[in-house]
């Protein structure tokens, strides 16, 4: 049989250091960095390093075997390979855990899994987003700052808590892990899920049928869900009135669940007092668009939960090893769901 | 024997709620507001709104008679009246945690306990506060709100939270509760008191002698000590310095611990990357105070840790009903030492 033949792909410009994690965690395979084709043991494969025997090799009759690839944002033609390869291509994993830009590729191949990142020290990233974006609403970190300016000292009374909702659109493993970690907050939870879910400390509502009397709890809603045909759009006009006149909005999901101009417009209304979003309809956020200067706006990048190298790559090799051994893995994304 | 007498002394604005939430937690004493005598049962004690029976009861032979006292920065005449009637005056309880200013007043008392507040509900507050300016320095806020000012899309790196030290300078009930709020957030912990105490995820030191090796950890420190003799203007430029470059401070125990013109000079010279002060020297922090406009200082008026009334209230009215026993309670405090 041959190597085990293992093609990394990511635009992203430490495309060396994924290259060099999945070789040290995998080093029975042969590991390449897509557009280099693999070769055997190679640690520099990009075409202009490789040089030598890899590039001979790689021009021969085994070139287009590949087994699994690591893929973000994958190019048409390597999906191609794939999809012509099958049954030899057995998994294709996302480098992220959002699939919706994967799947919605024409050239992805209908048989070949894909397997998403599951958490990989993504959650504690988004716990501490999340986290600083509550306790930044609730004690009114924008009103001291207002205050500071101005050099007036002016304690306001403390906000009850007991009347502060924090609602966790979706109840995955990161909404999961953010209720875990606001609990002992002591923060009302409340959390919304496509079926109903029972978690610790958390008030859960379920379906289309009580999204809206779920939103009317959060004083601030946390949205957690993935993007798929079913929530695109979801935080629309309608959904966001239902929140309590003074409530925030935090995405660190993403920016196409959210209509940018409803949004907008009830914050000039003053319906809502904050949004706090990582995620947007076109990354980068282009320059004029309203989000960057608006008062009740705060943006960042999309840095609330980066993939770390280290850890996914741990993840992967631990999954192909069961794939090879014929055991089943976590993660593999249901096509018809969209996660 | 007479009833219970006791009297609530508060020059804030809620001196109502005080008085109401203690006679409703001991409803078998005589709770009055000074500088109004105490009288029976009354839930009106203020001289204007007492009147009849309750108001020439209080001119009467026992109406100087206390039992106990809550006080916050209470006049030099109620000290007195509780220094001469003592040993009927058992304790005198301070609404705060801290007590230095009390046990600086040349009228206390010697003979007369002093009792401070612990924790009632003050934890979870400070927990908010250090979670939200750690989280606000290890995120990097300031940077990605400076970007956002300038429309720039510009996500940075994650930093090495391993590398990340939080220092908790005082290890007492704050400090343990702060300690186990951020351990799970997964940042090295590092904890400094007056004796060794051991603590679970926190590497401890203790007294002068590992002080400095303490400060060469952290990346935040956290202060929170009492201010005795022993660490007013502790934080000086000699200990200050000892913190890592791009080190930050937070302030959240008393003002004249830390020493301004020292800290503003390792701000300015760019060793401290940051201070986040919610207590000073003089406060109202003054109008002309150069903290105010510091590109590198956060200001908030003494909000970290708000004394709450009714929770304040049921801890004294159970220590009361100790003390009525006979039995001991925790809270004395140690005119020694302090605190």
């Amino acid at each position: 049989m041959d190597a085990l033949r293992i093609v990394v792909q990511t635009p992203s410009a430490n495309a060396h250091d994924w290259h060099a994690a999945v070789a040290a965690a995998l080093p029975e395979a042969d590991v390449g960095v897509w557009p280099a084709m693999p070769r055997r043991g190679g640690l520099s494969p990009q075409p202009s390093a490789a040089g030598g025997r890899g590039s001979r090799e790689a021009a021969g009759e085994g070139s287009l075997a590949i087994d699994y690839a690591l893929v973000w944002k994958p190019p048409a033609d390597l999906l191609a390979a794939l999809a012509a390869q099958h049954p030899r291509s057995k998994a294709i994993f996302n480098l992220g855990a959002g699939v919706d830009a994967l799947l919605a590729m024409p050239a992805l191949p209908a048989d070949v899994p894909v397997v998403r990142l599951e958490d990989t020290g993504m959650a504690v990233q988004m716990v501490e987003y999340v986290t600083l974006a509550v306790l930044t609403e609730f004690r009114e970190q924008a009103r001291y700052e207002e205050a500071q300016r101005a050099a007036r000292w002016e304690p306001r009374p403390r906000r009850r808590k007991a009347e502060f909702g924090i609602g966790l659109l979706g109840l995955g493993v990161l909404g999961t892990v953010v209720a875990a970690a606001l609990a002992p907050l002591g923060f009302p939870l409340f959390g919304w899920g496509r079926t109903k879910k029972a978690l610790p400390h958390v008030h859960t509502y379920a379906g289309d049928a009580e999204l809206l009397e779920f939103l009317a709890q959060e004083h601030v809603l946390v949205c957690l869900l993935p993007s798929t045909s079913a929530t695109r759009d979801l935080l629309n006009h309608q959904r966001l009135s239902a929140l309590p006149r003074g409530a925030s909005l935090v995405n660190v999901a993403r920016g196409d669940i959210v209509v940018d101009a409803d949004l907008i417009a009830l914050l000039d209304a003053g319906h809502l007092a904050h949004a706090t979003l990582d995620v947007f309809r076109a990354e980068p956020l282009p320059p004029a668009h309203p989000f960057w200067h608006h008062p009740r706006v705060t943006v960042t990048p999309h840095v609330s939960a980066m993939t770390l190298v280290d850890e996914s790559v741990a993840q992967i090799a631990a999954k192909i090893r069961r794939l090879e051994r014929g055991l089943p893995v976590t993660g593999v994304v249901d096509r018809t769901r969209g996660y």
